[in-house]
């Protein structure tokens, strides 16, 4: 691949060079404003279209408005012109486009550091699934000790279920640490208060474009044009809240508390060099879930933790989990094929989540509980904590990357701290 | 009660008596506009507003908004100002406002016979509970033959999942045959199809207003603040579907293909006059799921079905069941302190449903599986037809209302007939 430059500095190491190029929506004054990450710095499309720099790709309201779904419906030939453009306008060799550069740069940029993000779309329906096969089974062994721990089911269909769209918060949103039910098994009657096995799940979601009418269904061979891109997501868990009330029905109060994304979203076409072959799947799946392109995408992925003590002795997050996107069983077509076989519609700007990502080996797990098997191996941290679950001043950051060599597209990361039951 | 009379004919039997002044939304021209129903007609608020007839209530553009969520976030007091203000400008006692009668009355009145109704709200999250004893006990005969039908958690909690959101529909919409797997009890792989077990589920579902900040909860004594309405629901199921995906994690695609809404919100100041005790709860709940006022509901039920060929012979639709809300476990303000009971976030808008409404009789079951008892005891009907699901071409009506003696406050119905798989 020739390299590109681009004349806003990224350092070595940036999760946001000029290939990346990912959507997100800031603070800007008593306004949320549009932008792309590069560098250190995010470039205002607001500032952009308002300049006239966008004018012949789409109407200029689209860049104006304060979240992506405008631009999420328009779909993928938009899309694609959109990133050629800004790269056009970010890049130094013969295929620039010097308008930007004569410009006052002051107004199309603003610092990361200093910049309040928000969620970039309004979310219609929130679908979280159970893709790991890895992940299916910890979770069936601990839940479920007595039974065969993959279900009939599991690989014939992405088991998936709808989540709460209202608590989808942006990195760095606090987690105030919920109450509710649960049921000790030493005690015959549920018993009141804070959740004592706070958890999380580390996880990809992707964000849709244009999606379906009411009654049609969108087919593996088309997902492409209705995924526009990905984001972390931390899907907080409640494990005692969800043991005691997920039968039959699925989980419910022990995740709706809250779900942390990452603030950028990471464009399919920037991941595109990071496609690779998923993993086999036996049995051969029924027709409407085969995918012959390559959907599987190679993003590393580490969870960070750090505890108050930690953090009050200067002692750096401690990384417990690293694992990779690479190798879940369910891939978005396939999801996305799947949600939308029955006439389902989908919306620009719903959020899949793919399920906890873990992989084979015990330090590659997505979840506390299958990190500490439910708390039976703590896990030890410099400065002498250890966690079974998450404590509260707890911060938690994921964090995921693409990477070949110098040419790095990364996700920046989704950070929550515990606070406190109110 | 002393009698309020309109000057707007009500007909005898009228669902929509000035009792009850349901709010809704219907297509005017090439907008959507608010409007209250009132014997066979819709008092157009769009209209009542750009007259200046609410200007004292709440800021104008509240009533111009082709959604209620303006006005569903204002709260308790606009909502009760503004129902004596409709009543005061409809009544013709000495406690009518006159301005409206004055007025040219073709700018204000639509007829409902000839409008089309929308979902009146910006569904943000939609739940749906398991709320009747009788349901879930005959369900778990059903889907766990082997087990306990009713799980340990069900009498401790008001068990809940969250549906679709985006394929909520209103009464009229044709409901397309959902295509997906199933698993015969006689193969060892699960087939692709149309579903062979496409059903309905009878339930009244509730519309919030201001809702809770995110982390914050609704006490049941709160949930009066919360709650605006109340519609018709029917969750359609494709039990097959169902009964092949659903765990660990719950219903998924044999629910979210369609959800029909009756378009007129009946508010709980126009219920509150059939308010009930509801069942003795036992085991006495945990603190926060106690109610002391009377949240039952006395709302007569009923199902109907005509098939194609009843249609074509002229054949009425044929009562199926008949039940009532007042009997179902759970209460509204116990399933809102629920929900949020963890720092869940209610938005103005959000649908909370009952789950089916079924009785301890067989005729008063809200489903066809338990109805036919999954296809045991298909159901007779006039004209020689027999269901154990629905076929293609039938028409489900649900209708509910209120009634003592002429004093009737209705819901309408929410009807969907069924197509052919695409």
């Amino acid at each position: 691949m020739p390299q590109i430059v681009s004349w806003i500095p990224v350092p070595r190491g940036s999760d946001f060079s000029i290939y990346n190029l990912p959507y997100g929506a800031f603070r800007r004054g008593n306004a949320q404003h549009l932008g792309i990450a590069i560098g250190e710095k995010i470039l205002d499309l607001h500032a952009l279209a308002s300049a006239g720099l966008l004018d012949d790709i789409c109407d200029r309201s689209v860049f104006l408005a304060p979240v992506l779904n405008p631009f999420l419906a328009l779909g993928r030939d938009v899309w694609k012109k959109t990133r050629l453009r800004i790269a056009a306008l970010l890049r130094t060799d013969d295929a620039a486009d010097g308008r930007l550069r004569e410009l006052d740069a002051e107004r199309f940029f603003v610092e990361q550091r200093v910049t309040q993000m928000a969620v970039p779309m309004k979310v219609g329906d929130y679908v979280d699934f159970y893709a790991s096969l890895e992940h299916a089974t910890n979770l069936g062994k601990l839940f479920r000790p007595n039974g065969d721990p993959l279900l009939p089911n599991w690989r014939h269909i992405p088991i998936g279920y709808h989540g709460r769209s209202s608590t989808i918060v942006i990195d760095g949103t606090p987690i105030v640490r919920p109450k509710g039910q649960r049921k000790p098994p030493q005690s015959d009657v549920p018993v009141f208060g804070p959740t004592t096995k706070l958890d999380i799940e580390l996880e990809i979601g992707f964000v849709t474009g244009p999606g379906n009418a009411l009654g049609e269904s969108i087919p593996t061979s088309k997902a492409r044009d209705h995924i526009f891109g990905l984001v972390l997501v931390n899907d907080w868990s409640a494990r005692d809240i969800q043991a005691w009330e997920y039968q039959p029905l699925g989980p419910f109060l022990g995740k709706s508390f809250a779900t942390t994304i990452s603030p950028w979203i990471v464009t399919l076409d920037a991941l595109e060099p990071f496609a690779t072959a998923g993993p086999r799947q036996d049995p051969y799946p029924l027709e409407y879930l085969r995918t012959h392109d390559r959907w599987a995408i190679d993003i590393a992925l580490a969870v960070d933790l750090q505890t108050r003590r930690m953090r009050e002795r200067g002692i750096a997050p401690q990384t417990i989990s690293r694992t990779n996107y690479k190798e879940m069983y369910w891939n978005m077509a396939q999801q996305l094929a799947h949600v939308t076989i029955n006439g389902t519609k989908t919306r620009p700007g719903d959020l899949y989540a793919s399920g906890t990502i873990s992989g084979s080996t015990p330090d590659s797990y997505g979840s506390f509980i299958e990190l500490t098997w439910n708390g039976e191996r703590p896990i030890a941290l410099p400065g002498g904590d250890e966690r079974r679950f998450l404590e509260d001043g707890d911060t938690v950051a994921l964090r995921g990357w693409c990477e070949v060599g110098e040419f790095r597209v990364g996700f920046g990361h989704a950070t929550g701290t515990i606070q406190p039951a109110n």
